[in-house]
């Protein structure tokens, strides 16, 4: 069982690495061994301490997907060209794949699965979402006599470790960036991570899986941590709530809304707890209730782990016949926009304290239709806040409330608001 | 594609319930119906509110199995027998098997494997082990690339409910026990619960999936939670614990050593916040590093989930050619006694309040090679209380250590003693 791996950086590297190292354990799970037959890099040269043949690097990619002797396929490249390209070369020359790309596979599954089938071979991505922690299987095998209703996911590492360390330290976003940037956990240019592209990608592939049905990646609602506060985090607090940055599917009245945004979530909620860099995805539906898969989202040795679980199943598949699962898209369900999407409001507003504040306020939200689940006033005179917590609405009302809001002159400033979600 | 349903009590009800009710989904998925082709049951009699057909009822579960239109089998009776003998009845015939008998997997998994192997059949069990939440599958096929160190598991619900009310409100285990015994979270007699057997069966199937060996059901070493008192709830949360019933499997120097016992973790570790009747697996393995999974454990419709996860992967076996992995036995692992096993014990002494006490204590400990990580004393006088937490020693030394303090003189009582795992 031969395999060509196409691109060696970090994840690619380790995947290298445990093909050779794990290699008796592979040949017995899959029944025969499985082979590095050639690494596809940019430029060659010396990768000391990986214990691979140094012949097997080569420059010429598409050369490599091209050889009589490629069983399976392992593209770690990223990015959508050459990457898209190679998989397609490599599936009409009859292998599966393995991929970890979630840019690709977000982009233009579609491409890719209709490849997969036409070819009869495998496509195989749980390391395109969340690394390391078994995710696409659960929502692609084991759930599939159910029905999710609900996706909610913390993943991307980043983004959560900046949002831990505001919560823990009570710094700013920027402090906290650098602080994830000196540590190695944010890239230089931190833009894919916290301006929610790389969760957006994420959240498309999640919907699409746990929906069967497909979701583009421009029908993602989508908004970073850039503008998350201290005060937003500290009001998060005095409420017993923490800010995640959040990719949320839903499917409601047959229709599936997908958004990326910072949002409040209960302590209790067992999202809360996952801190720093770890990702989690928890899971509604309909008959096994509530479900969270935790885990590392990224790294070179947990992205390998998810890689090589995908190769041991498409190598099985190769030698015992049968194919996985293929896309699940039967169900082409629409997508409801961002402005229907029914959701909750945190709000904390410098207010003047005197009289009718409140009745101005109130009256702001029942404009809109939007009802008010809590209120509380804190501090006094010039320190006057006013911190509302709305039910469910249509997220167009809810901003139209904020315009409102914004406008009135016993309204100092709208000093937080921020979406509530885990109740 | 037609389905025979052993047993329709709590979970085959629910598990006949979705494949009428999802049945155009689960075709989409598939790629042909699921058809219920009979329901075996112990008694036939009026199920109101099941939308399935009366006349599928029969008390003869050997003749439906032996029926040569049967295509897949789903065995919900639990227990031993008649399930061993139905299911290899079944396999004998050509059927796939789906089991959520996790007594019979730990029991004599070895026979069902080496049948489904015989005959060219499925078996799946996702459901043995943690109700809904997808573990095996993850330990089968996502992780088999990896290699598992560690599995800590709350897998039995009821225990955790308990648990959780001691943690709570301070009651002792009787009330506690009384309380889940109200609720409906513990049986009339809850003594597979509260002993550690169901934690044990599940311990000894995780434990063969994680290592790819045979663990057989004697090799597990089990405590209950009946001895827990509030004092050692309340020791634990003096030092920032929790005291759970864990499932734990480990492979060590090439030794598999698989134990079921009460003891305390950090409330830092992401097992500590699963309350009540939830159920969750931590796995710590080479590559992937910290994965959890997290979910319901127990109950009809989340253990249907993942009966329907099974069928639907046995099902499209059956159409598009191809097995799931079989058992994965190949590792003939030792299995280490429990005395010989590596663990911490957190021990509270209630003492005399003089000089040389701890000069005595500590003798005790060294005596036996065990070190002392922290040792602090509360209270004095008559109430003088010395709590000591261990390193890491074996098992039999720390509870040779702790037979040689109860006969101390100047200790007047042991009065708590717990393993510590999680840190």
């Amino acid at each position: 069982m031969r395999v060509a791996l196409l691109g060696c950086g970090v994840v690619g590297s380790e995947v290298a690495r445990l093909i050779v190292e794990n290699g008796d354990d592979l040949a017995a799970r899959v029944g025969r061994p499985l082979e590095l037959a050639g690494i596809a890099v940019r430029r060659k040269r010396e990768r000391p301490g990986l214990p691979v043949d140094p012949d097997l690097f080569t420059t010429d990619a598409t050369g490599l997907v091209s050889r009589d002797d490629i069983d399976l396929v392992v593209e770690v490249i990223g990015g959508i060209e050459p990457a898209r390209s190679l998989i397609l070369a490599a599936m009409k020359n009859g292998a599966s794949v393995v991929s970890a790309n979630k840019a690709l596979l977000a982009e233009d599954g579609a491409t890719l699965f209709a490849a997969a089938q036409e070819h009869g071979v495998d496509l195989y991505y749980e390391a395109a979402v969340a690394g390391a922690i078994p995710i696409l299987r659960p929502l692609r095998e084991s759930l599939v006599g159910d029905q999710v209703q609900r996706v909610l996911g913390i993943v991307n590492g980043t983004t959560n470790f900046i949002l831990s360390s505001m919560d823990e330290t009570g710094a700013g976003f920027a402090e906290a960036l650098d602080e994830a940037t000196a540590l190695g956990y944010a890239e230089a240019d931190p833009t894919a991570d916290v301006e929610g592209f790389d969760a957006a990608a994420k959240a498309a592939i999640l919907a699409s899986l746990a929906f069967h049905t497909r979701v583009p990646l421009g029908a993602v609602h989508r908004e970073g941590i850039t503008e998350v506060t201290a005060a937003d985090v500290a009001s998060a607090k005095a409420m017993g709530h923490v800010v995640k940055l959040l990719a949320i599917a839903e499917l409601v009245d047959g229709a599936v809304a997908v958004r990326v945004h910072p949002a409040m979530i209960p302590r209790e909620h067992p999202l809360a707890s996952v801190r720093d860099a770890f990702n989690a995805v928890f899971v509604q539906s309909a008959a096994a209730g509530q479900l969270m898969f935790y885990g590392r989202g990224a790294g070179g040795a947990p992205t390998a782990s998810a890689v090589l679980g995908d190769l041991v199943a498409v190598a099985r598949h190769r030698t015992g016949g049968g194919l996985g699962p293929g896309e699940s898209s039967y169900a082409d369900l629409p997508v409801r926009p961002m402005g229907d999407t029914l959701t909750r409001y945190h709000v904390s507003l410098d207010v003047d304290d005197r009289p009718g504040v409140l009745a101005a306020v109130a009256t702001a939200f029942a404009r809109h239709g939007v009802s008010i689940q809590t209120v509380r006033q804190e501090g006094h005179a010039d320190d006057a806040v006013l911190v509302l917590v709305t039910h469910t609405a249509r997220d167009a009302d809810l901003a139209a409330t904020v315009e409102e809001l914004r406008a009135l002159e016993i309204v100092r400033d709208v000093s937080s608001v921020m979406r509530v979600e885990g109740v």
